[in-house]
């Protein structure tokens, strides 16, 4: 198969030309018109810009699928097939602080979601983000306070049980409290990124342990001990150590402003930003709960959601619409469209944020993050006003 | 007069060559050898680094002399003959929030000394840095609360009588206050630069009034609003818009971390930072009292001050050596040696911070701050180790 367009996005040029695809892979990208052979199919998609797919190194669930929630493959799958839609062509299923058999329960739910993963079910699972559960109650933000522990080998052993280490691609923790040192360097060893999030550490104790393996920090600001002039902590240390990855989730303008966010860009540079999303499929939850900053409750009724706002009105939503969910949580391709809008970036910004480094950050862009020969044919197209046009999973069309 | 040296800082070069300065001025600056008069004295610095005067924008007292303390016409000039120890050609004696009257009369006997000032006396007193009294309660640091008010053009003026507003240099004032807007509007069309300080202004707040004429802050991240990244605060907005310029403190190391200014210097870059003191002449106190910080208890006695340390010793001050007063309060040198040393600051970079920006800061870059042709010849001369060898103001030796 053959892509074309006059705006094919590669690491150092944008290319008026086209990208052969074969057996899911890239096997060519250059400027020019292709040779087309018998049979090649070829499709020109004229201005719209090609560029390499979103990943997502931090989704609790999306749309259709949580895996917070419902803690099934399923749940993993449906992600998988609600994420395309937002231009993510692979992603990494997050847990969070719960009991050890409730993650370990989950682990082996997603071992089968990957087991049984195709590019026809959508976003490639390229392994497990573990948020937790050793991260410091002090700073647990929406995570359960009594699963909040101190990190351990053993415990870590035992909790991923029977998945390989090597699904584990990342893992949020606590750096500052007991067994940390030893934690880190068992997963750096094993090739396991980290990075420092729901964390009190100041920055002697982060100056101390990141050279052992820790990569970054996870949601820039949110879950960290503040940055002041006379004790840095989390976020300035992300700030002042030019090493470390700053991620960025959703971009709704609420959590974190614009320009605080511009502000880590000035300083780190787009090489160490990442974005993901963070979101959890709040669509898809089992009992009814408040939630203090929307400001409305949310009520599950069989295949429908029923959202009461404050202010007295009322929706009910159809949980299985990707459509409907998207009006309860913003996705992957809404935070892009924010941060170009709001931020300034350009489409060469956000192909560095939202897929060259979050590739590097999980040392898979020897084949994913960017349009090269050799690596998977995970593609998008995006049209002027930035919306969707197609997603393409190893070169396996999704919309 | 002829100066040489190997090492002379102009603006854009180091030269190689010679400075020749006539009735106070600079009449050349070039590389080479230069022609010699009959009679003309010439001084060979060698090896030495010959730099524009630091030019000090805050501070309240230095050493034998306190403005702060004693009020006096007297303690400004103290104040210049001791400011050219620590390589300072010039200086706006500062004012803190205090009683109308006080402060009136303050300004009273700054005017003598500025009447009486020749370059025989020490450093160039420029005019007056006025921190308040129109700063925030809430951020008032080491100033007096019951004296913190809302700005006023009439008190403003009431104030300053019989002082000429050329002569008001510099104010900090808190730009949230009811008023500001007027005062701010007031000063710029008077020339008097302005600068947030003990305030707890808002992102938004100083986004609207900035433009009017704020051009940067006092003591960046003391006495302010500190960053968040859902409101960027004083300290934030500091940093994040351009063209605010972040005055720093004295650096003992004590108030605001190396790695804060490092961060700081990283986002605004050193075209935006000024360095000063805000020193106060701790050894010039009137009557006893306790500094927290430094856990000392301070007691004048005659011509001499009495430190008494919670641990115990004691130690026994003249208050007019100049030497023993640094023992209290490091001065101008000292925060350039610390942060050549902390942040890897050069002398070009010290130039910048402490002279460029500085003169330019409070509109006097045409006579100041540069080592250039048609400038005063306030030049300093510094050995290896940064000591100081020579300080000219106005052409006059001072050491």
């Amino acid at each position: 198969m053959i892509i074309k367009s006059k705006k094919i996005y590669t690491p150092l040029r944008i290319i008026d030309g086209y990208i052969k695809i074969n057996d899911g892979k890239i096997t060519e990208v250059t400027a020019g018109e292709p040779d087309v052979g018998p049979n090649e199919e070829i499709i020109d998609y004229g201005e719209n810009v090609v560029l390499p797919g979103f990943i997502d190194l931090h989704t609790h669930g999306f749309a259709t699928g949580s895996f917070t929630h419902e803690r099934s493959a399923e749940s993993v799958t449906k992600m998988a097939q609600a994420l395309v839609t937002q231009g993510v062509t692979s992603f990494l299923p997050t847990t969070g602080a719960d009991a050890i058999s409730t993650i370990q329960g989950m682990l082996a739910e997603a071992d089968v979601a990957m087991n049984d993963w195709t590019p026809e079910v959508g976003a490639d699972i390229l392994g497990i983000h573990l948020e937790g559960p050793f991260i410091n109650k002090a700073h647990k933000g929406m995570q359960k306070e009594e699963h909040c522990i101190d990190p351990s080998i053993e415990i870590f052993d035992e909790m991923i049980e029977p998945m390989s280490i090597d699904r584990i691609k990342l893992i949020t923790l606590a750096p500052e409290l007991p067994g940390a040192k030893e934690l880190i360097q068992y997963l750096n060893k094993n090739e396991v990124q980290i990075s420092i999030g729901h964390s009190a550490a100041t920055f002697d104790e982060i100056k101390a342990l990141k050279d052992y393996g820790i990569g970054g920090v996870t949601h820039m600001f949110s879950g960290m001990k503040g940055f002041h002039h006379r004790e840095l902590g989390v976020a300035g240390s992300a700030l002042y150590f030019d090493d470390l990855y700053s991620e960025f989730a959703k971009q709704s303008g609420l959590t974190v402003l614009p320009e605080a966010v511009d502000l880590t860009i000035r300083i780190k540079t787009l090489d160490r930003i990442t974005l993901c999303t963070d979101t959890v499929g709040l669509g898809q939850v089992e009992k009814s709960f408040y939630h203090y900053i929307r400001e409305t409750t949310f009520t599950p009724d069989g295949d429908h959601i029923i959202l009461k706002h404050d202010d007295g009105t009322e929706e009910r939503l159809d949980k299985n619409s990707i459509e409907d969910m998207l009006s309860v949580e913003i996705g992957y391709l809404e935070s892009v469209q924010n941060l170009m809008k709001w931020n300034n970036l350009d489409y060469a910004d956000i192909m560095k944020i939202a897929s060259e480094n979050t590739a590097k950050y999980i040392n898979v862009y020897d084949r994913k993050g960017s349009l090269e020969k050799h690596k998977d044919a995970d593609i998008i197209v995006l049209d002027e006003d930035t919306n969707l046009v197609q997603t393409y999973v190893l070169g396996v069309p999704q919309v």
